[in-house]
């Protein structure tokens, strides 16, 4: 194809949603027009379950539950008034306890104002949240935001000892839909116990976000902290960002969450046109369809041309993943799907991996991110006139370019600029990109069977550790783990209690290994003096 | 296999190295030993040619250079006395400069000590120097290190508004070879430019880390600035960080760059053996060769289930792709080399793409990277004696035993603790892995063809702009994109020009557009008033 009829190509295909200045360019995906009349009549399939699920249908069969994210943003399209209702009270509340805590009439005890913010959750909890606190925060916000979302010992006394005595003036936000995932209730205990050595009062300090009648909401309720705001059981985790998972600690930070929600409800609204020219979600879930020929055989790749949006690939790691990534169809086949979704920004990661997209293994297609406004207010001028954000826009263009001319495909979004509506709107296109694509290849977006068996398969090997611990305890001399093993029927986990063993002599936690560390079977356990 | 003879598998494949407490499984990597013997003259032959390379061959025969990054960690083997000399010398300057900060004898001008370190630089510049910051910096460093590692105005602007006044207590460290990479020169303009802004002189707060007799040298030398330190010919900037470019800013963090040049040597020693067997580079070259076909079949996905490490992937991705992402093998073939590498950290991950791991499209295998050491002192139980290091633990082995079961595979490095030595062992073990598998699959591992020509890229559309602004300049009167392309030869390049308008247009630059932004080819270009 020469370069005018690319052109041609670029002008027929290029969307434009004028409300919000976006652009969406599929020219550079090479499917032809046999192809999409092809997949009008999966479309046409797509945009029904599209509008089933969105008057409330049972969306995840499997949780028998409905899939209700996009009446967040516009609560007459919830199923029912109450639900309605429920939307829009939250909502209220978010506003009354975020003005609450910035006029100070909310405030930590002894202190004068809340100066930071510690948002514990993981996954669903953790990425929209940090997401947006990267690509809107003002640069002195009302709440400084900090995150722990993981187990680890080691990084949450990093954040803890980071944050030093300006814990006193810190807000906890705990955020889990059962209160059981793990790894959010070890952050909070450990958190709690660093409250308690300082003499602080984490009740009087502490929200919760979770489901209604969760564990973690009656230890609120029952603790007295600051309040408790609902995770509704038909949002799922990961298209959680616009409820108050997402928009407590934004508006917190000082970020325009009507604005956030607006953006979405208007993306929604383009979005939810039955015609594949003029939705963009269904052109991106076209273009991931061609390139992977409905099997995910090429990884996505998210460059945004700015440094504000560098999570939203992360963001959108789960999003398109954890949705897509399944084993099994609708009709119960074994079909593998999903779609990898890597990147990180640009021109940034030209010097890193890029080399590899230009040149090597033909394994993806890029998403570029193009931000038209280089910045507020003017730049200098660098070289013969360019400046700076000329250079960045001239790489994204040489670098769709040459992928191209080297046989490498390309989606580019462009934005007039990074505004909690623009951000509104890219998590609602590709919560409807996901979800169309979903009905393409014939899968549950809204489950994740892979994570609670990872949840089950980590319960296994806790038990298996008390076991273990209890075992050598009640033993006066050294043994082997082979003898061990036997002790407590886990000859099979044999390699398992090995690994265990080890992490627990490591921290001098019971158990203390002797020997040769590479002579495995003649190691010796006993207990710790 | 079942449980006892992976077991038996696991402890014959086990790689344990005593003095750094460091061990390697590639158990979960299914060849056979039929497929390891048929490899063997492959090894032998790479483990050669790494000789050589060590010795001061030409290594990276289009840049016609040496690959002397394993000098820099034992200068006894560099080729030359002189280079040994140098590689000293370096180091001896970076401690003393070190000091002169740390003590306060060096002082921005009516200031008593530097607070702050600002890193500008791209790539190699920048991934070696944030990972290491991240693993390894105290809660409370002597200098706290901030990042500019792109052109992009609101990302500069981000950094630099939250510096605030701290810019006056702040070191500033270029980072460019050449001193000719756009991004890292425009960044030190603006920073430049902020400076004067606020009535503060750059030059007696900067220093630069460049090749000898760049352009960059010399601005720094008739400027007067602080220092400079060198960056050699052949040293790659992926392989740069434990050159000046990484040592000097971790330096001033505080982090104890001979114990990272130490666990790089002793790791250097331990990959320089010439057995499979008993070489940990080896075995990781072997098991990517295996997984990928010698043709990166399956993305390389890294899981450090530690919150430091979590730049670790990054760090790789560059390390990895720019290296092995090869169009053209040694002989000219065109084999489109390469291994996608991408993650995040364990066990959040879990609750976002792992689910499409463990269930999904099959294009991966996994590195676990495990950390014995759950923190610095005791943790508390959380449940039924479990602490949060307990679980963290018992994610990473549920997963490993997970996704084995459902046929991924999997590698897992084992570390006592993350300390200097060990972070300078992971680089060296991967440095010399990535070098192994280049000669495994016939590549220069040591260019990078495809960022040239993307900067070549770049300069064009910023060409084609500036030719764009003048005709515009020189109208009377608006005119379509297609006359603009014609009066400045750009028939061809007419997207390209309509996307640089476009940008133009956004920033208030010299460019206005009028009419629909729906119909291209009427849109009115005429000169901002």
């Amino acid at each position: 194809m020469d370069e005018l009829a690319l052109w041609q190509r670029y002008q027929d295909w290029l969307y434009r949603h004028e409300d919000l200045g976006l652009y969406l360019d599929i020219s550079r995906i090479r499917f032809d027009d046999a192809f999409v009349n092809q997949m009008l009549p999966k479309f046409a399939k797509a945009f029904d379950d599209m509008a089933a699920l969105e008057n409330g249908a049972i969306a995840n069969p499997d949780e028998n539950r409905m899939v209700g994210h996009y009446w967040l943003r516009d609560p007459d399209r919830a199923p029912s008034a109450a639900l309605k209702q429920d939307i829009l009270s939250t909502l209220q509340d978010i506003k009354t306890f975020t003005q609450q805590v910035h006029t100070g009439a909310l405030y930590p005890p002894g202190q004068e104002k809340f100066t930071d913010l510690l948002c514990i959750g993981i996954g669903g909890s953790a990425l929209g949240p940090q997401f947006v606190s990267q690509a809107l925060t003002t640069d002195q916000p009302p709440l400084t935001a900090h995150f722990i979302d993981n187990t680890d010992p080691a990084g949450i006394d990093r954040v803890l000892n980071r944050l030093g005595d300006r814990l006193a003036t810190t807000l906890v936000i705990v955020t889990s839909k059962s209160g059981g995932t793990p790894e959010t209730r070890n952050a909070m205990v450990e958190v709690q116990h660093r409250f308690d050595t300082m003499g602080l009062h984490f009740a009087k300090q502490a929200v919760a976000v979770t489901g209604i009648d969760s564990n973690l909401e009656k230890v609120a309720k029952s603790q007295g902290w600051l309040g408790t705001f609902p995770m509704h059981g038909w949002v799922g985790g990961r298209t959680s960002e616009l409820s108050a998972v997402g928009l407590l600690p934004a508006a917190l930070e000082g970020i325009d969450i009507i604005a956030i929600l607006q953006g979405a409800k208007v993306m929604d609204a383009a979005t939810r046109v039955a015609d594949l020219h003029q939705n963009p979600a269904a052109m991106l879930a076209l273009s991931w369809y061609y390139v992977g020929e409905g099997h995910g055989l090429k990884d996505m790749v998210l460059l945004p041309y700015k440094d504000s949006l560098a999570l939203f690939s992360r963001y959108l790691q789960q999003l398109v993943m954890e949705s897509l990534g399944k084993e099994r169809d609708l009709d119960g086949n074994v079909v593998n799907q999903g779609i990898a979704v890597y990147g990180n920004k640009g021109s940034t990661d030209q010097h890193a991996y890029v080399q590899q997209l230009r040149e090597g293994v033909n394994n993806f297609f890029v998403t570029f991110i193009e931000v038209l406004q280089d910045r507020q207010g003017d730049s200098i001028p660098i070289d013969q006139g360019a400046t700076a954000g000329d250079f960045l826009n001239g790489f994204l263009l040489g670098t769709r370019q040459a992928l191209f001319e080297n046989q490498r495909d390309s989606i580019t979004i462009t934005v007039p600029n990074v505004t909690p509506a623009i951000v509104g709107a890219l998590i609602a296109l590709y919560e409807r990109a996901v979800g169309l694509y979903a009905s393409l290849v014939n899968i549950n977006a809204y489950h994740q069977p892979g994570v609670e068996a990872g949840k089950k398969a980590a319960a296994g090997i806790l038990d298996l550790q008390s076991k273990a611990i209890a075992a050598v305890q009640n033993t006066s001399h050294p043994i082997t783990i082979k003898e061990l093993a036997a002790r407590i029927g886990a000859e099979k986990d044999i390699e398992t209690l090995y690994q265990i063993l080890r992490h627990l002599d490591a921290n001098q936690r019971h158990i203390q290994l002797s020997g040769s560390l590479t002579q495995l079977d003649q190691l010796q356990v006993m207990s710790q003096p």
